[in-house]
Protein backbone atom coordinates (compact mmCIF):
# COMPACT_ATOMS: atom_id res chain seq x y z
CA UNK A 1 0.00 0.00 0.00
CA UNK A 2 1.20 3.31 -0.69
CA UNK A 3 2.85 5.40 1.46
CA UNK A 4 0.38 8.26 2.75
CA UNK A 5 1.38 11.82 1.32
CA UNK A 6 1.64 14.99 3.12
CA UNK A 7 -0.16 17.65 0.48
CA UNK A 8 1.63 20.98 0.08
CA UNK A 9 0.36 23.90 1.58
CA UNK A 10 0.94 26.43 3.95
CA UNK A 11 3.59 25.31 6.68
CA UNK A 12 1.60 23.14 9.61
CA UNK A 13 1.80 23.09 13.27
CA UNK A 14 4.01 19.78 14.16
CA UNK A 15 0.85 19.02 15.67
CA UNK A 16 -1.47 20.35 12.48
CA UNK A 17 0.81 17.83 10.57
CA UNK A 18 0.36 15.01 12.74
CA UNK A 19 -3.52 15.27 12.27
CA UNK A 20 -2.82 15.68 8.43
CA UNK A 21 -0.53 12.71 7.70
CA UNK A 22 -2.46 10.38 10.20
CA UNK A 23 -6.16 11.44 8.21
CA UNK A 24 -4.65 10.60 5.13
CA UNK A 25 -3.62 6.90 6.48
CA UNK A 26 -6.68 6.06 8.23
CA UNK A 27 -8.41 6.77 4.62
CA UNK A 28 -6.15 4.44 3.11
CA UNK A 29 -6.18 1.85 5.27
CA UNK A 30 -8.68 2.09 7.55
CA UNK A 31 -8.34 3.25 11.40
CA UNK A 32 -8.40 0.02 13.01
CA UNK A 33 -5.93 -1.24 10.21
CA UNK A 34 -3.60 1.49 11.93
CA UNK A 35 -1.24 1.59 14.28
CA UNK A 36 0.18 3.98 15.75
CA UNK A 37 3.72 2.81 14.64
CA UNK A 38 2.66 3.35 10.79
CA UNK A 39 1.64 6.89 11.54
CA UNK A 40 5.16 7.19 13.03
CA UNK A 41 6.98 5.93 10.08
CA UNK A 42 5.19 8.23 8.31
CA UNK A 43 6.12 10.81 9.71
CA UNK A 44 9.55 9.77 10.49
CA UNK A 45 9.57 10.13 14.19
CA UNK A 46 8.95 7.86 16.84
CA UNK A 47 6.34 6.29 18.35
CA UNK A 48 7.64 8.11 21.64
CA UNK A 49 8.15 11.28 19.87
CA UNK A 50 4.57 11.06 18.30
CA UNK A 51 3.13 10.17 22.20
CA UNK A 52 4.55 13.39 23.41
CA UNK A 53 1.75 15.24 20.57
CA UNK A 54 -0.97 12.32 21.43
CA UNK A 55 -1.88 10.00 24.11
CA UNK A 56 -3.26 7.23 21.89
CA UNK A 57 -4.81 6.70 18.98
CA UNK A 58 -8.03 7.31 19.65
CA UNK A 59 -6.91 11.30 21.03
CA UNK A 60 -5.60 11.34 17.18
CA UNK A 61 -8.82 10.11 15.74
CA UNK A 62 -10.93 12.61 17.78
CA UNK A 63 -8.95 15.83 17.77
CA UNK A 64 -9.19 15.09 13.55
CA UNK A 65 -12.92 14.42 13.54
CA UNK A 66 -12.78 18.05 16.10
CA UNK A 67 -10.72 19.53 13.37
CA UNK A 68 -12.90 18.71 10.50
CA UNK A 69 -16.04 19.92 12.11
CA UNK A 70 -14.18 23.61 12.91
CA UNK A 71 -13.60 23.78 9.42
CA UNK A 72 -17.16 23.56 8.58
CA UNK A 73 -18.19 25.47 11.15
CA UNK A 74 -15.45 28.50 10.69
CA UNK A 75 -15.96 27.92 6.51
CA UNK A 76 -19.53 26.94 6.21
CA UNK A 77 -21.83 27.46 9.17
CA UNK A 78 -20.66 31.03 10.25
CA UNK A 79 -20.35 32.34 6.79
CA UNK A 80 -23.85 31.21 5.88
CA UNK A 81 -25.67 31.78 8.94
CA UNK A 82 -25.11 35.36 7.65
CA UNK A 83 -26.80 34.88 4.25
CA UNK A 84 -30.63 35.95 4.61
CA UNK A 85 -31.90 34.47 1.63
CA UNK A 86 -32.26 30.91 2.24
CA UNK A 87 -31.92 29.88 -1.41
CA UNK A 88 -28.39 31.92 -1.34
CA UNK A 89 -27.71 30.06 1.58
CA UNK A 90 -28.35 27.11 0.11
CA UNK A 91 -26.32 27.45 -2.74
CA UNK A 92 -23.50 28.61 -0.22
CA UNK A 93 -23.59 26.71 1.90
CA UNK A 94 -23.15 23.25 -0.66
CA UNK A 95 -20.27 25.40 -2.45
CA UNK A 96 -18.90 25.71 0.68
CA UNK A 97 -18.88 22.45 2.21
CA UNK A 98 -18.26 20.94 -1.04
CA UNK A 99 -15.06 23.17 -1.37
CA UNK A 100 -14.34 21.67 1.98
CA UNK A 101 -14.42 17.99 1.14
CA UNK A 102 -12.41 17.95 -1.96
CA UNK A 103 -9.31 20.13 -0.56
CA UNK A 104 -6.08 18.69 0.84
CA UNK A 105 -8.49 17.72 4.26
CA UNK A 106 -11.10 15.81 2.59
CA UNK A 107 -9.43 12.68 4.24
CA UNK A 108 -11.56 14.00 7.48
CA UNK A 109 -14.68 13.48 5.52
CA UNK A 110 -14.29 10.02 5.09
CA UNK A 111 -13.55 9.52 8.73
CA UNK A 112 -17.33 9.43 9.46
CA UNK A 113 -18.07 5.86 10.33
CA UNK A 114 -14.89 5.64 12.38
CA UNK A 115 -16.27 7.48 14.65
CA UNK A 116 -17.64 4.17 16.04
CA UNK A 117 -14.31 3.74 17.23
CA UNK A 118 -14.11 6.56 19.86
CA UNK A 119 -15.21 6.74 23.71
CA UNK A 120 -18.64 7.25 24.19
CA UNK A 121 -18.71 10.61 25.29
CA UNK A 122 -16.02 11.72 22.92
CA UNK A 123 -18.67 9.97 20.45
CA UNK A 124 -21.25 12.07 21.48
CA UNK A 125 -20.09 15.08 21.63
CA UNK A 126 -18.89 14.96 17.68
CA UNK A 127 -22.12 13.53 16.64
CA UNK A 128 -24.24 16.26 18.36
CA UNK A 129 -21.98 19.11 16.46
CA UNK A 130 -22.65 16.79 13.06
CA UNK A 131 -26.38 16.76 14.39
CA UNK A 132 -26.40 20.67 14.32
CA UNK A 133 -24.78 20.99 10.68
CA UNK A 134 -27.93 18.54 9.68
CA UNK A 135 -30.50 21.24 11.55
CA UNK A 136 -28.99 24.26 9.46
CA UNK A 137 -29.70 22.47 6.20
CA UNK A 138 -32.91 21.19 6.87
CA UNK A 139 -33.69 24.26 8.56
CA UNK A 140 -32.88 25.76 5.32
CA UNK A 141 -34.90 23.77 3.36
CA UNK A 142 -37.95 23.76 5.61
CA UNK A 143 -38.07 27.87 5.47
CA UNK A 144 -37.43 27.49 1.64
CA UNK A 145 -40.57 25.10 2.18
CA UNK A 146 -42.74 27.86 4.21
CA UNK A 147 -41.82 30.31 1.26
CA UNK A 148 -43.25 28.21 -0.69
CA UNK A 149 -39.65 27.83 -3.19
CA UNK A 150 -39.51 24.18 -2.40
CA UNK A 151 -40.39 21.67 -4.28
CA UNK A 152 -42.87 18.59 -3.03
CA UNK A 153 -39.74 17.11 -1.18
CA UNK A 154 -39.48 15.47 1.99
CA UNK A 155 -36.99 18.06 3.65
CA UNK A 156 -35.23 14.99 6.09
CA UNK A 157 -35.03 12.61 2.61
CA UNK A 158 -33.43 15.43 0.85
CA UNK A 159 -31.05 16.41 2.90
CA UNK A 160 -29.08 13.59 3.80
CA UNK A 161 -28.77 12.80 0.31
CA UNK A 162 -27.55 16.18 -0.07
CA UNK A 163 -24.98 15.41 2.49
CA UNK A 164 -24.43 12.28 1.00
CA UNK A 165 -23.48 14.08 -1.65
CA UNK A 166 -21.08 16.15 -0.50
CA UNK A 167 -19.81 13.15 1.35
CA UNK A 168 -18.84 11.08 -1.11
CA UNK A 169 -16.52 13.95 -2.95
CA UNK A 170 -13.85 12.72 -1.44
CA UNK A 171 -14.45 9.17 -2.67
CA UNK A 172 -13.39 10.37 -6.03
CA UNK A 173 -12.37 13.67 -6.75
CA UNK A 174 -9.02 14.05 -8.01
CA UNK A 175 -7.33 17.34 -7.94
CA UNK A 176 -5.21 16.40 -10.88
CA UNK A 177 -8.63 15.96 -12.42
CA UNK A 178 -10.66 17.63 -15.11
CA UNK A 179 -12.99 19.69 -13.02
CA UNK A 180 -11.19 22.20 -10.47
CA UNK A 181 -12.64 21.75 -7.01
CA UNK A 182 -14.10 25.30 -7.36
CA UNK A 183 -16.31 23.67 -10.27
CA UNK A 184 -17.51 20.29 -8.99
CA UNK A 185 -18.94 22.23 -5.90
CA UNK A 186 -20.69 24.81 -8.37
CA UNK A 187 -22.04 21.52 -10.12
CA UNK A 188 -23.08 19.91 -7.06
CA UNK A 189 -25.00 22.98 -6.10
CA UNK A 190 -26.57 23.29 -9.19
CA UNK A 191 -27.92 19.82 -9.22
CA UNK A 192 -29.32 19.94 -5.52
CA UNK A 193 -30.51 23.54 -5.95
CA UNK A 194 -32.63 22.06 -9.45
CA UNK A 195 -33.27 19.13 -7.58
CA UNK A 196 -34.91 21.30 -4.52
CA UNK A 197 -36.51 24.40 -5.43
CA UNK A 198 -39.25 25.48 -7.58
CA UNK A 199 -38.54 26.99 -11.39
CA UNK A 200 -39.30 30.50 -10.41
CA UNK A 201 -36.23 31.15 -7.85
CA UNK A 202 -34.45 33.89 -7.72
CA UNK A 203 -31.37 33.03 -6.71
CA UNK A 204 -29.75 30.67 -9.58
CA UNK A 205 -26.75 30.53 -10.68
CA UNK A 206 -26.33 33.01 -13.96
CA UNK A 207 -25.22 31.51 -17.45
CA UNK A 208 -22.13 33.58 -16.82
CA UNK A 209 -20.88 31.17 -14.08
CA UNK A 210 -22.39 28.09 -15.95
CA UNK A 211 -20.19 28.97 -18.50
CA UNK A 212 -16.70 28.90 -16.02
CA UNK A 213 -13.77 27.97 -18.28
CA UNK A 214 -12.76 24.39 -17.30
CA UNK A 215 -8.72 23.70 -16.38
CA UNK A 216 -8.00 21.45 -19.15
CA UNK A 217 -9.76 20.36 -22.51
CA UNK A 218 -12.63 17.59 -22.15
CA UNK A 219 -10.51 15.22 -23.68
CA UNK A 220 -7.65 14.71 -21.47
CA UNK A 221 -9.78 14.15 -18.58
CA UNK A 222 -8.21 12.27 -15.09
CA UNK A 223 -11.37 11.40 -13.26
CA UNK A 224 -10.86 8.42 -11.81
CA UNK A 225 -13.16 6.43 -10.77
CA UNK A 226 -12.65 4.56 -7.39
CA UNK A 227 -15.82 3.54 -5.68
CA UNK A 228 -19.18 3.18 -7.09
CA UNK A 229 -21.36 1.51 -5.30
CA UNK B 1 -22.12 -2.90 21.62
CA UNK B 2 -25.53 -4.28 20.50
CA UNK B 3 -25.25 -7.90 18.82
CA UNK B 4 -26.28 -8.03 15.31
CA UNK B 5 -29.99 -8.66 14.24
CA UNK B 6 -30.67 -10.97 11.33
CA UNK B 7 -33.13 -9.40 9.86
CA UNK B 8 -36.57 -11.37 9.17
CA UNK B 9 -37.27 -12.72 6.19
CA UNK B 10 -37.74 -15.58 4.13
CA UNK B 11 -35.02 -18.60 5.17
CA UNK B 12 -31.66 -18.23 4.13
CA UNK B 13 -29.22 -21.10 3.51
CA UNK B 14 -26.81 -21.43 6.55
CA UNK B 15 -24.22 -19.47 3.81
CA UNK B 16 -26.68 -16.72 3.22
CA UNK B 17 -27.37 -16.12 7.79
CA UNK B 18 -23.79 -16.01 8.06
CA UNK B 19 -22.92 -13.49 5.55
CA UNK B 20 -25.66 -11.33 6.52
CA UNK B 21 -24.72 -11.25 9.99
CA UNK B 22 -21.30 -10.75 9.15
CA UNK B 23 -21.89 -7.68 7.13
CA UNK B 24 -24.18 -6.24 10.04
CA UNK B 25 -21.14 -6.69 12.56
CA UNK B 26 -18.63 -5.22 9.87
CA UNK B 27 -21.30 -2.52 9.51
CA UNK B 28 -21.01 -1.34 13.07
CA UNK B 29 -17.54 -2.54 14.12
CA UNK B 30 -15.68 -1.69 11.11
CA UNK B 31 -14.33 -4.94 9.12
CA UNK B 32 -10.70 -4.56 10.74
CA UNK B 33 -12.18 -4.51 14.31
CA UNK B 34 -14.22 -7.44 13.81
CA UNK B 35 -12.95 -11.15 14.96
CA UNK B 36 -13.85 -14.00 12.92
CA UNK B 37 -14.59 -15.19 16.96
CA UNK B 38 -17.30 -11.97 17.04
CA UNK B 39 -18.77 -13.73 13.92
CA UNK B 40 -18.91 -17.16 15.12
CA UNK B 41 -20.19 -16.03 18.45
CA UNK B 42 -22.86 -13.95 17.03
CA UNK B 43 -24.09 -17.17 14.92
CA UNK B 44 -24.26 -19.09 17.88
CA UNK B 45 -21.23 -21.39 16.26
CA UNK B 46 -17.82 -21.99 17.29
CA UNK B 47 -15.16 -20.77 14.84
CA UNK B 48 -14.16 -24.23 13.76
CA UNK B 49 -18.24 -24.34 12.53
CA UNK B 50 -17.59 -20.62 10.53
CA UNK B 51 -14.12 -21.89 9.19
CA UNK B 52 -16.13 -24.85 7.47
CA UNK B 53 -18.23 -22.40 5.28
CA UNK B 54 -15.26 -19.73 4.80
CA UNK B 55 -11.63 -20.35 5.04
CA UNK B 56 -10.48 -16.31 6.32
CA UNK B 57 -12.74 -13.00 6.87
CA UNK B 58 -11.44 -12.08 3.81
CA UNK B 59 -13.35 -14.67 1.96
CA UNK B 60 -16.40 -13.33 3.68
CA UNK B 61 -15.64 -9.92 3.00
CA UNK B 62 -15.27 -10.57 -0.68
CA UNK B 63 -18.49 -13.03 -0.67
CA UNK B 64 -20.64 -10.24 1.46
CA UNK B 65 -19.35 -7.63 -1.54
CA UNK B 66 -19.79 -10.14 -4.46
CA UNK B 67 -23.63 -10.75 -3.15
CA UNK B 68 -24.63 -6.82 -2.98
CA UNK B 69 -23.34 -6.69 -6.44
CA UNK B 70 -25.30 -9.38 -7.91
CA UNK B 71 -28.29 -7.97 -6.21
CA UNK B 72 -27.39 -4.82 -7.88
CA UNK B 73 -26.78 -6.72 -11.30
CA UNK B 74 -30.39 -8.95 -11.06
CA UNK B 75 -32.47 -6.39 -9.11
CA UNK B 76 -31.04 -2.95 -10.95
CA UNK B 77 -28.64 -3.46 -13.91
CA UNK B 78 -30.66 -6.33 -15.88
CA UNK B 79 -34.30 -4.97 -15.37
CA UNK B 80 -33.19 -1.46 -16.60
CA UNK B 81 -31.07 -2.26 -19.54
CA UNK B 82 -34.57 -3.23 -20.69
CA UNK B 83 -35.86 0.23 -20.74
CA UNK B 84 -35.48 2.20 -24.23
CA UNK B 85 -36.76 5.51 -22.60
CA UNK B 86 -33.08 7.15 -20.48
CA UNK B 87 -35.81 9.51 -18.61
CA UNK B 88 -37.95 6.22 -16.99
CA UNK B 89 -34.64 3.87 -17.22
CA UNK B 90 -32.77 6.80 -14.44
CA UNK B 91 -36.23 6.95 -12.29
CA UNK B 92 -35.85 3.06 -12.28
CA UNK B 93 -32.38 3.03 -11.83
CA UNK B 94 -32.54 5.25 -8.92
CA UNK B 95 -35.97 3.54 -7.17
CA UNK B 96 -34.80 0.15 -7.43
CA UNK B 97 -30.94 1.31 -6.21
CA UNK B 98 -32.33 3.20 -3.84
CA UNK B 99 -34.39 -0.18 -2.25
CA UNK B 100 -32.07 -2.40 -2.53
CA UNK B 101 -29.55 0.16 -0.20
CA UNK B 102 -32.13 -0.01 2.45
CA UNK B 103 -33.55 -3.31 2.69
CA UNK B 104 -32.08 -5.64 4.90
CA UNK B 105 -29.05 -6.21 2.97
CA UNK B 106 -28.30 -2.50 3.56
CA UNK B 107 -25.45 -3.31 5.66
CA UNK B 108 -23.92 -4.63 2.48
CA UNK B 109 -23.67 -0.73 0.94
CA UNK B 110 -22.01 0.00 3.58
CA UNK B 111 -19.23 -1.94 3.22
CA UNK B 112 -17.65 -0.39 -0.19
CA UNK B 113 -14.54 1.04 1.66
CA UNK B 114 -14.01 -2.55 3.23
CA UNK B 115 -12.69 -3.78 -0.02
CA UNK B 116 -9.43 -1.95 0.69
CA UNK B 117 -8.65 -5.24 3.16
CA UNK B 118 -8.82 -7.19 0.06
CA UNK B 119 -6.33 -9.06 -1.87
CA UNK B 120 -5.48 -7.02 -5.08
CA UNK B 121 -6.83 -9.28 -7.40
CA UNK B 122 -10.33 -9.64 -5.62
CA UNK B 123 -10.30 -6.26 -5.08
CA UNK B 124 -9.87 -5.62 -8.57
CA UNK B 125 -12.45 -8.29 -9.46
CA UNK B 126 -15.08 -6.23 -8.21
CA UNK B 127 -13.80 -2.67 -8.39
CA UNK B 128 -14.34 -3.66 -12.11
CA UNK B 129 -17.95 -4.15 -11.53
CA UNK B 130 -18.80 -1.31 -9.26
CA UNK B 131 -17.31 0.50 -12.54
CA UNK B 132 -19.90 -1.08 -14.47
CA UNK B 133 -22.34 0.15 -13.11
CA UNK B 134 -21.27 3.42 -12.97
CA UNK B 135 -20.95 3.46 -16.61
CA UNK B 136 -24.51 2.41 -16.58
CA UNK B 137 -25.68 5.40 -14.87
CA UNK B 138 -23.53 8.21 -16.71
CA UNK B 139 -24.22 6.46 -20.03
CA UNK B 140 -28.03 6.98 -19.12
CA UNK B 141 -27.33 10.52 -18.68
CA UNK B 142 -25.19 11.24 -21.46
CA UNK B 143 -28.13 9.85 -23.38
CA UNK B 144 -30.26 12.11 -22.05
CA UNK B 145 -27.75 15.25 -22.95
CA UNK B 146 -27.74 13.75 -26.38
CA UNK B 147 -31.42 14.32 -26.47
CA UNK B 148 -30.82 17.62 -25.38
CA UNK B 149 -33.17 16.23 -21.96
CA UNK B 150 -30.42 17.22 -19.27
CA UNK B 151 -29.14 20.53 -17.45
CA UNK B 152 -26.50 22.17 -17.90
CA UNK B 153 -24.56 19.73 -15.43
CA UNK B 154 -21.58 17.52 -15.94
CA UNK B 155 -22.52 13.94 -16.49
CA UNK B 156 -19.73 12.40 -14.45
CA UNK B 157 -20.43 14.80 -11.35
CA UNK B 158 -23.71 14.00 -11.34
CA UNK B 159 -23.20 9.91 -11.62
CA UNK B 160 -21.22 10.64 -8.12
CA UNK B 161 -23.19 12.59 -6.70
CA UNK B 162 -26.33 10.82 -7.92
CA UNK B 163 -24.45 7.03 -6.24
CA UNK B 164 -23.10 9.01 -3.60
CA UNK B 165 -26.88 10.42 -2.27
CA UNK B 166 -28.01 6.52 -2.65
CA UNK B 167 -25.24 5.26 -1.22
CA UNK B 168 -25.19 7.05 1.91
CA UNK B 169 -29.11 5.50 2.52
CA UNK B 170 -28.15 3.04 4.91
CA UNK B 171 -26.15 5.26 6.89
CA UNK B 172 -29.38 6.83 7.96
CA UNK B 173 -33.03 5.04 7.21
CA UNK B 174 -34.57 3.12 9.68
CA UNK B 175 -37.39 0.69 8.73
CA UNK B 176 -38.73 1.48 11.76
CA UNK B 177 -38.78 5.52 10.55
CA UNK B 178 -41.72 7.88 9.23
CA UNK B 179 -41.41 6.45 5.51
CA UNK B 180 -41.45 3.32 3.93
CA UNK B 181 -38.39 2.45 1.81
CA UNK B 182 -40.31 2.74 -1.35
CA UNK B 183 -41.54 6.29 -0.48
CA UNK B 184 -37.80 7.13 0.29
CA UNK B 185 -36.36 5.60 -2.83
CA UNK B 186 -39.21 7.96 -4.91
CA UNK B 187 -37.99 10.88 -3.04
CA UNK B 188 -34.65 10.55 -4.04
CA UNK B 189 -36.02 9.84 -7.95
CA UNK B 190 -37.90 12.75 -7.99
CA UNK B 191 -35.16 15.31 -5.96
CA UNK B 192 -32.34 13.70 -8.70
CA UNK B 193 -34.53 13.89 -11.99
CA UNK B 194 -35.18 17.42 -10.95
CA UNK B 195 -31.99 18.61 -10.32
CA UNK B 196 -30.79 16.49 -13.65
CA UNK B 197 -33.14 16.84 -16.04
CA UNK B 198 -35.02 19.69 -17.92
CA UNK B 199 -37.93 20.94 -17.31
CA UNK B 200 -39.98 20.12 -19.78
CA UNK B 201 -39.00 15.92 -19.43
CA UNK B 202 -41.92 13.88 -20.49
CA UNK B 203 -41.71 10.88 -17.99
CA UNK B 204 -41.85 13.10 -14.72
CA UNK B 205 -43.48 11.52 -11.43
CA UNK B 206 -47.18 11.91 -11.73
CA UNK B 207 -48.85 14.01 -8.85
CA UNK B 208 -51.05 11.03 -8.06
CA UNK B 209 -47.91 9.00 -7.39
CA UNK B 210 -46.46 11.89 -5.40
CA UNK B 211 -49.55 11.65 -3.04
CA UNK B 212 -48.99 8.37 -1.99
CA UNK B 213 -50.04 7.98 1.55
CA UNK B 214 -47.22 7.81 4.16
CA UNK B 215 -47.22 5.00 6.23
CA UNK B 216 -47.48 7.15 9.88
CA UNK B 217 -48.64 10.63 10.47
CA UNK B 218 -46.05 13.15 9.87
CA UNK B 219 -46.02 14.10 13.92
CA UNK B 220 -44.55 10.42 14.81
CA UNK B 221 -41.31 10.56 13.10
CA UNK B 222 -38.70 8.31 14.02
CA UNK B 223 -36.22 8.93 11.88
CA UNK B 224 -32.45 8.84 13.55
CA UNK B 225 -29.68 11.04 12.48
CA UNK B 226 -27.06 8.71 12.62
CA UNK B 227 -23.67 10.95 11.02
CA UNK B 228 -24.31 13.86 8.91
CA UNK B 229 -20.75 14.88 8.47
Amino acid sequence: MPRARVPTGPPLSRRAEICRTAAQIFRERGYDATSVSDIARALGITKAGLYHYFESKEALLFEITAYGLDRVRDDVIVPVRAVRDPEERLRQLVVRHACIATNGRGAVAQLVDEVRALPPGNRRQLEERMRAYFDLVRGTLRELNAAGRLRDVDPTVATFSLIGAILWLPRWFRQSGRLTQEQVAEQIADIALGGLLRENGTARRTPARRAAPRRRPAGSRRTKVRSTK
